[in-house]
């Protein structure tokens, strides 16, 4: 059993490559083999946003915080508030993130597949961000 | 691409045969195959825990609020807080509960292995909780 205390791993600010506007990340697991499960806390500053992109598994969302958004292709953007819950299905394409005027924070649960969490697309442009 | 609102999902109480004391518990995901991730929001009275149990692919505990208590069996009781992580090894026996005097809310994720995601074992007497 591993414990990690609250002040024992350091946040770190996500890529620019694959977010737009300020994201921060903390750890929450990296389960080793057999397991597969993936968890982080994700923290959106008001307007960032993921850029495109699907799960070979799949993907939970639960918000703890904030205001947030999220998209499917085709599909109008939604607001998502906190207690909620979203299941993407394996290779739905989507995104996440913050509301323009509020942070956002959610816990994200993925599985790893072939050592892989996440097909990282094209950025999710203002235009899309805002219809 | 599944939204559960916050509202849209009743609370339900945990069942006397696993846990001691009032336990609720709130649904996050249960992941159609291929993906096999499970998570629910459970929140403890003060003074009440799970019984002794294990699990096949492991679980992660994410502590959302309140102070709580975690033991593997042949180690001490620990306490755990709000922003603490706990990854439990496939296997390894243990419970989680509240702290005596402080309701606890963690999120559990685990993975279910053929139909299970759990093995429930005996109630944790007032003896060990208390030691």
């Amino acid at each position: 059993m591993d414990i990690h205390k609250a002040n024992s791993r350091a946040t770190s600010f996500a890529g620019a490559e694959y977010f737009t506007g300020s994201v921060m990340i903390d750890p929450i697991v990296s389960a080793p083999e057999p397991a597969r499960v993936r968890a982080l806390r994700v923290s959106f500053s008001p307007g960032a946003r993921t850029n495109w992109h699907n799960h070979p598994l799949g993907q939970t969302l639960y918000v703890i915080s904030g205001v947030g958004r999220i998209q499917k292709l085709g599909e109008a953007v939604q607001e998502i508030l906190p207690g909620d819950t979203i299941w993407i299905a394996p290779g739905e394409k989507h995104w996440h993130g913050a509301a323009p005027d509020h942070a956002m924070c959610h816990i994200a649960i993925q599985e790893e597949l072939e050592g892989k969490q996440a097909d990282w697309l094209e950025r999710v442009t203002d235009e899309e961000y805002q219809a």
